[in-house]
């Protein structure tokens, strides 16, 4: 049986487009399947009471400067979405395999193209459906099918599920149950997924066990 | 006049230590100057109102395994200190510059040996005292400087320093003014003093420069 990796992403989030393209490219060379999962990343932020780092004076800048790095370093040049953040449900909603079917990959890619290298507003209904439309897919007829309340549901559900498993960002893998977060992880997934992960099983065990030694608040300088 | 690279840290932080391998190696390589600035994780998490990432269960879980597989692939093998989070402000103190002096990075190696390979605790002050004597430092005599009014301001004041130049974790490291977060840096950075940045100005200004779309309150699944 072939391998699968579940690919949980949202539009929102750059390293997801860098992970996506380098999944892509892995998954094609060693013969994996990527299953791609949209979530909405701010359902996971708000579970666990944290913050994007677009939220963050300082983190926003530097993140932004950062995955123009990594990005042109693998070959991509970004040109951000023209607002950010936005609201990405409809992208997502048009992502899942029950709306995209067959075509799920090309829609993904085309909607990632219009956000991320075109600089276009996919939080815009009209531009994600022109954008597909552009790459050939049925942009009208995939749109209708979101209107369906089950659709809607699936997302929604599909996004508790990430928040079960534990998940709390954008791009992360699972594999046989294994979860990874970020765009850097494709060596790790390979390791792992072929016997020769690096990690010691029994010492990441004690590590997770130990106690806390000190609060937050009452470590005053 | 040679490059200076300022590396602002914690112990409470494992890819700190990453950093800090990764950063000594290449600018002995380079003929670069590494300054080590302690200062205070959590004062710069309180700043923003963010959490850090043991705070987020999931989270907590997920950096573990990954600084244990980055770090073994570079060479290190991690044992978590015997309490996490601990108490990090002696272990900062005896760092500064200001108490350390010529020993500064003796003094930081041997910390973070005890706290990370041996896995001590190393929010103890005898934990750590006994760690400096057994590298053949005068711990007693260092830890003495540290209850100097003085001493004590200048972690807190190298900390708001810190968060008013824009920094939001650790490790950050600053050269000529740019700010570079994460043990993952150090390619970006020689690009960066090398006249190579990958990073393209006039996109970055206008991506930062992009109006919000949206809040995340409104974005509803």
């Amino acid at each position: 049986m072939s391998t699968s990796i579940h690919f949980y992403f949202d539009y929102l989030s750059p390293y997801a487009l860098l992970g996506w393209e380098k999944g892509k490219k892995i998954c094609a060379l060693k013969n994996w399947e990527l299953r791609a999962k949209p979530v909405v990343f701010g359902a996971l932020l708000d579970k666990w009471g944290h913050k994007g780092p677009a939220e963050i004076p300082g983190k926003r800048e530097f993140v932004f400067r950062d995955i123009m790095r990594k990005s042109a370093a693998f070959g991509l040049k970004l040109e951000f979405p023209q607002y950010h953040p936005f609201n990405p449900i409809t992208a997502l909603r048009l992502s899942l395999s029950e709306v995209s079917g067959v075509n799920q990959e090309k829609v993904i890619d085309a909607i990632w193209n219009a956000g991320w290298i075109r600089g276009e507003d996919i939080g815009s209904t009209e531009v994600v459906v022109a954008a597909l439309e552009r790459a050939g897919l049925p942009g009208k007829l995939l749109f209708e099918k979101t209107s369906d309340p089950v659709i809607k549901t699936i997302l929604k559900t599909q996004t508790d599920r990430a928040i079960e498993l534990g998940m709390f960002g954008v791009p992360t893998m699972m594999v046989n149950g294994e979860l990874f977060w970020g765009e850097d992880q494709w060596d790790a997934i390979e390791r792992f997924i072929e016997g020769r992960d690096l990690l010691d099983r029994a010492s990441y065990e004690g590590a997770v066990r130990r106690p806390r030694g000190i609060d937050r608040k009452k470590a005053a300088t």
